[in-house]
C-alpha cells in the first residue's frame, strides 16, 4: 500500500515509477522461471464464456524438495518482479528452511498481466479490476498449478505484504481448502469506513517522527503552516521554486498545495519505509531515513546552512528561512539522496504509469480507505476525508463509484474478535512503526491465529 | 433440487408448476410480513454502479423475543412461499424453542425476485444468475437487515434444504462472520464432476424402491425395456396413448422416450419425496408414496386388473399387458392421485414457468451435476452423462457454457475431510433414502460440524 496516500498529495506515486530493472532482477535471481497462464477475465459471468488473459507468474524451485509446501505470494499493486525482489525472507530464508516451492503471481491489471492489453485502462474495461476477480484468479491458478505439477496434496501457504497481505489473509479466510495457511504482513484489512479512526495512519507517522527527534514533527507542522500562509503573496510563492529546486515554476495558490504535498509525500514515504538499512525499494535512501531527515530540523543544535540564494531573499525572516531550508534538506533524503537529479519534478508527467493507475482504480471501487486528520494531534495540516469528494473524484476520473462498505461486509472486520473468531492458520505480522498498523490486526482474534507485532519495524518489512 | 433430474427426462418439472396458492399460504400464515429490498444486480462489477432489483423476503416475528437469534432461510429455486410453506420445523418448532426471528429470502430470478422483470430470461440478462451473486445478495441483505433492525450483534443461523442447503453450508463456510451457523438439509454439495460416482443418485433410488418391495424395481426395469422395444412398431407405439392416458398422440420413437421419461419422472420424484405422511409439496400424494406405487407391481400377489381397453388390444401378451398396466397404476400415485385430471399432459406447454427455467440455467452454468448410469445395478435404463452433450444443449438453449469445475474449486469438496477441515457450526442433515444423499456430507468433516443421517428420511424433509 504504497500509493494510496497519494490521493492526498496528488503527487504521482514514487512506487508508480518503480525504477525496477526486470533484466537486472532476473540476473540476480537466475532460479526464476517466468510463465503465463490463461485466466478468465470475468469469473462471475454466469454464461461461462469469458475471454481469457495471460496472467504472469514466477516459480523458484531452488530450495524445493519433495514433500515441501508451496509458498505462494499473492501479488499486489505492481510488477511482480518488484515484490519478488523485496521478499527475500520468504524466497530465501523460509523457503530453504521448509524446502518450499516458491510461486509469485502477478495481480491482474499490473505489470504485464493486462486483461485487455494496451486497452486495459479504458473506462469500459475497468470493471474487472476488483478484489473478488483477483482472488478467484489466484484460486484458479493454484488449482491448475497443483494439478499440473502433480502436487494436489501439497499444502499452500499464501504470503503477502500490505495490500498483498490483505489478499493473503482474505484468501485464507475464504478459501481455506485451497490455502492451508497465510502470512499476512502489514495488512490493514480493517482500515475501512467506520472501523478505525480516520487519523490512525497519520498518528502513527507522528509517533515515528517524534520518536528520536521530539522537535522534528513540531517543526514540520510549522513549516507547512508557514508555506500555506504564503498563498496570497505572489512573490513568496514564486520564491518556493528556487527553495525547493522544482523543475516547474511555482506561481499560484494551487502550486503552494503542490509544494506541501511534495514535502508531506517524502515524510509519509520515509515513515512507511523507515528500514534500518539502506534500501532502494522506492528510492535510494539511507538506513533509518526518518532520523536522517529529522536532523536538519534540529535548528538549535546545528543551525542549518542557509544557502546564499535564500539569504539574498529579504522576504523572509531568518527563522522562516531556517525552517524552509530545513524542510528542503529533509526531503532531499527521500527525493535525491544520491544527488543525481537536477531538479525535483512535481508534474508527474513522465510516461503514464499503469501500475499507479491500477491502484487508483482499486482505491476507487472496493479499497477506498478513508484517511483524514483534524491536524490537532499530529504534524499534518487538517484535511478531512470526504466520502462525497472521493466519490465525485472517482466518478469523474474513472466512471467508478466507490463501495465503502464492501470490504468489511464481504470479509468482516467491524468487530474483529467476533467476525474472525473462526479464522485459523493466519500470521498477522505488523511493525509498530508502520502507519498502516492503524488498520491491521494487532491483537489475537482467534485461538488459531498468530499476531506478531515487531518493535521498530516499518511497512512491508517481512 | 427437485427439477435437476429432468434434464434426463425432458418432462417439465412438476416443481416448476408448483400449484402454490400464495393467497392461501398467506392466510395460513398470518404472521408473515412480506417486503422487498433493493439489491444490486451485479455485485462484482468494479464500477460500483449496478442497477438494482427488488428482492423479496418474508419475516415472521411471532416467536421472536429479544435476545433470540435470526433464523434465515436461504431461498432456493422457486417461489419463496413454497419453501416457507414446507419448512414447518424451522418456522414453528425451532423458532419457538429458540425465540427466533424467522426470515426467508427469495432467490434472484425466482418467484417475484426478477432482476429484469419480464425480460429477466432473455439471453443477455442471464449472466447474473449464479451462485456468487446470490450468496452476495444474502450477505448484503443480512447486513442491511441487522443494521436497520438494530440487531447488529444478533447471531444468524442460515437454514436451507436441497440447493438451499448447499447455499446455506457455503454461506457459513465463506461468510462465517455473517452467518454464525448453518443447518443444511439434503444438500448435495459434492455432487459434482469427479467427486462422486455419477450413478450415486440412481443407486439410492434403487435402494428406496427395493426396500419394502423387492420385486418392484425389477418390474420397473422390465416395463421400461419393454416399452423401448416398441420403437420400430408403430401400432404398439400408438397404443401407448390410451394405456397411459396421455393428452397428446403418441406416434414416433421420440414419443416412446417421452413415455419412459414420463414414467421415470414419477418414480424419481416419489423417491425424493417419499415422506411418511400425505403431502402436497409437488403434487397431492399419500404417505410413503413409493410403497403405494410399488403395490401394482406385485404381479403374483394381486394380478392387476387389466382394463377392457387394454384387453381388446391383441398386440401384447398377457404378461406384457400386466406390466404395462402396473406401470400406469404406479405412476398414477404421483400424477393423478386425486383422480382430478382427465388426461396426462406430456407437452410441458402450459404457461412457461420461469422457476423451471431458472433452475435449468443454474444447472447450465455452475450447478451442472453429472448424473448417469450404466443401468447394471439399478432399475434405470442405461444413460451416460455426457459432458459434451450437456455443454452443447446449454449453449444452444441459453448461450451458456457449463463450468463443471466451479463448485468444487470455489467451495472445496474433492477431498471433504481435508477441504472442510476448518469448517465449523454446520449441521448436515440427510435422509438415507434421499437420492441426493449420494452427493451430501454424511461423515464428519471437522470437529466442529455435525452430521445427522436420518433413517428412512427422504429429500428436503427437515
Amino acid at each position: 500500500l504504497l500509493s494510496v496516500v497519494l490521493a492526498r498529495t496528488r503527487v504521482t506515486s514514487p512506487f508508480a515509477h518503480p525504477k525496477i530493472d526486470v533484466e537486472k532482477i532476473k540476473a540476480l535471481h537466475s532460479d526464476i522461471v517466468e510463465d503465463t497462464v490463461d485466466m478468465k477475465i470475468d469469473h462471475f459471468n454466469a454464461n461461462g464464456q469469458s475471454d481469457t488473459y495471460p496472467m504472469r507468474y514466477l516459480v523458484n524451485a531452488k530450495h524445493y524438495q519433495k514433500g515441501g509446501p508451496i509458498f505462494f505470494y499473492a501479488g499486489n499493486e505492481g510488477n511482480v518482479y518488484t515484490f519478488y525482489n523485496n521478499t527475500g525472507f520468504m524466497v530465501n530464508t523460509l523457503a530453504e528452511e521448509y524446502k518450499a516451492l516458491v510461486v509469485f503471481a502477478e495481480h491482474r491489471y499490473f505489470g504485464e498481466s493486462l486483461p485487455f492489453g494496451d486497452k486495459s485502462f479504458e473506462t469500459e474495461n475497468l470493471k474487472y479490476l476488483n478484489v473478488e476477480q483477483t482472488m478467484t484468479d489466484y484460486v484458479e491458478f493454484i488449482r491448475g498449478f497443483r494439478k499440473e505439477s502433480g502436487l494436489d496434496q501439497t499444502p499452500v501457504i499464501v504470503f503477502g505484504g500490505s495490500y498483498g497481505g490483505m489478499l493473503a489473509s482474505w484468501l485464507r479466510m475464504k478459501f481455506p481448502e485451497t490455502f492451508q495457511g497465510a502470512i499476512a504482513s502489514s495488512a490493514p484489512i480493517i482500515y475501512f469506513k467506520d472501523a478505525v479512526p480516520e487519523d490512525g495512519f497519520y498518528n502513527v507517522i507522528q509517533d515515528v517522527f517524534t520518536h528520536n527527534h521530539p522537535e522534528c514533527s513540531e517543526n514540520i507542522k510549522k513549516v507547512a503552516e508557514l508555506i500555506v500562509s504564503f498563498k496570497n503573496q505572489p512573490e513568496k510563492i514564486r520564491s518556493l521554486q528556487s527553495m525547493y529546486n522544482t523543475c516547474q515554476a511555482i506561481e499560484t495558490a494551487d502550486d503552494v498545495d503542490k509544494i506541501t504535498g511534495f514535502l508531506y509525500n517524502a515524510w509519509i514515504y520515509m515513515a512507511m519505509t523507515n528500514y534500518p538499512y539502506p534500501t532502494e525499494f522506492l528510492a535510494p535512501m539511507p538506513g533509518n531515513p526518518v532520523d536522517v531527515s529529522c536532523e536538519p530540523f534540529d535548528l538549535t543544535a546545528s543551525k542549518p546552512k542557509i544557502t546564499s540564494l535564500l539569504k539574498k531573499d529579504s522576504l523572509f525572516s531568518d527563522d522562516e528561512l531556517a525552517l524552509l531550508q530545513a524542510a528542503a534538506d529533509s526531503v532531499q533524503v527521500f527525493y535525491n539522496y544520491t544527488g543525481e537529479l537536477a531538479c525535483n519534478d512535481l508534474s508527474g508527467s513522465e510516461t503514464p504509469n499503469l501500475d499507479a493507475f491500477g491502484w487508483d482504480i482499486l482505491a476507487c471501487n472496493e479499497m477506498a480507505m478513508p484517511m483524514g486528520t483534524d491536524g490537532k494531534d499530529n504534524m499534518f495540516l487538517p484535511e478531512s476525508f470526504s466520502y462525497e469528494a472521493h466519490t465525485k473524484q472517482c466518478e469523474e476520473r474513472f466512471g467508478i463509484t466507490p463501495q465503502f462498505d464492501f470490504a468489511l461486509t464481504f470479509f468482516g472486520g467491524r468487530n474483529p474478535t467476533f467476525d474472525f473468531a473462526t479464522t485459523s492458520n493466519i500470521v498477522f505480522a505488523n511493525g509498530n512503526i508502520d502507519p498502516w498498523n492503524a488498520g491491521s490486526i494487532t491483537i489475537p482474534v482467534s485461538k488459531d491465529t498468530v499476531t506478531i507485532n515487531i518493535e521498530n519495524s516499518a511497512h512491508h518489512l517481512e
